[in-house]
């Protein structure tokens, strides 16, 4: 992954664990992401209790802006504020230097 | 949350969900980094397929490195190396700008 890039932490606590709704939005946001432009990755973390964090890299602050206005993200993003979530936040941040580990 | 600071994206992929040395080591550090320097937050998230997590946030860049130099901090990162993750990954970010919602 390129050193200088972007990352967008968005933590939240889900209200519904089982909720179908919010999961065909989920595996439809990460098909749609994955085809935007300056998307570099993604991952994905649920604990029990509801709270988990999505984190998007990106090559650039407009790459993320234009993502945050997809018509189909957008109306994700309402049907998050108004059901699946009982609250979130975003974090947008400039990577300043990374390193990595492996076996 | 102040505006200006820095997170840092720790994910990893840990061996064995149930290694009780990792959550020792796991929670100490936790105990230990929330009276540390610059400290401002930390969250973290684990799935079941041991891949995970923390975030952490901090008011300077010198506050994250130090806290990298903890004696007890470096003796968990060793036996992380070693023994409980797989591969991981470190991020150091600043934070551009950030937003929340909450019910």
């Amino acid at each position: 992954m390129k050193t200088h890039h972007y990352a967008v932490i968005f933590s939240s606590s889900l209200i519904d664990l089982d909720d179908s709704k919010y999961h065909g939005f989920s595996k439809e946001m990460l098909e749609r992401v994955a085809a935007a432009s300056g998307f570099l990755g993604v991952e994905s973390y649920r604990e029990k209790d509801g709270k988990g964090a999505t984190i998007s890299y990106w090559e650039t602050l407009s790459d993320i802006q234009e993502w945050k206005q997809n018509a189909r993200h957008l109306l994700a993003q309402k049907y998050g504020r108004e059901e699946a979530y009982s609250s979130y936040q975003v974090r947008v941040c400039e990577v300043q230097y990374s390193y990595s580990f492996s076996k």
